[in-house]
């Protein structure tokens, strides 16, 4: 199960990213694959919440990963061995964040044969990766309740970008001073048009109203072909 | 108490910024202020750490704080209003890290007279912050216990490039899984000379330690000089 596939993404060498990504962007959806960009910070919780997820949806769903980290191996080796799903490892060489070329090269080394969704779980950093089109067709971030309410305040642009905010950690809300509907409020403050859905993936409470909302999405960016 | 100056800070225009570190740091020596560089990822404690640190150290040592962020002015009114000292909010224009040029350019923005040390609180971040000196005589990050125990593997230059790691959060220790002697471990694979420190700046269990590490760390830079 430790065979994971590691792939030393370079550098992108294209000029205007924006345009590559919408490139990307179409050539997936021609392929019938919805990609998700998945942000957040270090340690909010996007591996557990991955893990819960793809075993939820991998009966109905042809499901691939691809676990961006500076240098290590260890989410990839994680979700292959609690999921079974295709998994390969991006080490960014120091980077901060992935642009669209950098995913097409993680793309490259996956088999899209029968993949319906893949996830990019992108570099936990809730700067950069804000910054950088991957070419998803949409951007999903997890704010985790001991992170504190008020980090849309603190990192707009990443809460500006994102279709989707998940709340991880709502099993841990009694011991921290976390205000979900002011975390709301000033989500919504920053983009009116986020959804957000509270969760915890650990104990699995609001991980079915995700599990729908990614359905949803595959479906419908494949009726839109 | 809601007077907060905000400074833009420009890009820095050296080539070399690790000279322009080893400069600053040797300004800041002769000046007798230490300058210390606080690290970690979004939400985990920076600014209620060091609120309560502040307080237990005012009447030993003159302080000042720079409240490093993107956008925001949050932190730095937070630290006035609850500690009183001269505190100024660092506008770094959507650039995920502080330079050296970037933290002189604080710097400049407050009054030394009659202050020991001074406490950048860097955006937060796990990757970008460890790549670039600040002049700081010393670097600490905080990890929260929230952040996982793993956080060494992934994010190595940040734990390389830190005198002294702070695992915060310990109040919240039995409602995650979280093995301090492993994140230990993990720490020193990294950098044998990491002095660890288990706190809880909510409670503050084991911040008496952290207020003495700094005490010592000012007075042995005054000494050497």
């Amino acid at each position: 199960m430790d065979n994971i596939r590691i792939i030393e993404v370079k550098r992108s060498i294209f000029d205007d990213n924006n345009k590559d990504a919408d490139l990307l962007r179409a050539e997936l959806k021609a392929k019938g694959v919805f990609l998700l960009n998945l942000m957040s910070s270090p340690g909010s919780g996007k591996t557990t919440t991955l893990i819960r997820t793809i075993n939820m949806l991998k009966s109905d769903l042809g499901i691939a990963v691809m676990e961006a980290d500076i240098d290590s191996d260890v989410d990839a080796k994680k979700i292959l061995a609690a999921t079974g799903v295709q998994s390969v490892q991006l080490h960014t060489g120091g980077m901060c964040h992935l642009d669209a070329d950098m995913t097409r090269q993680g793309i490259a080394g996956l088999d899209l044969d029968g993949v319906d969704l893949v996830i990019l779980e992108n570099v936990g950093n809730l700067v950069c990766p804000a910054e950088f089109d991957t070419g998803a067709a949409k951007n999903c971030m997890i704010l985790s309740v001991p992170e504190g309410d008020d980090k849309p305040l603190k990192y707009p642009l990443m809460f500006s970008v994102c279709d989707l905010v998940l709340i991880n950690k709502m099993d841990v809300a009694p011991y921290f001073d976390f205000d979900l509907e002011k975390c709301k409020e000033y989500i919504l403050r920053r983009n009116p048009n986020a959804e957000v859905i509270p969760v915890s993936a650990k104990t699995g409470e609001g991980m079915e109203k995700f599990a729908e909302w990614l359905k949803r999405q595959v479906k419908t960016q494949k009726e839109g072909e």
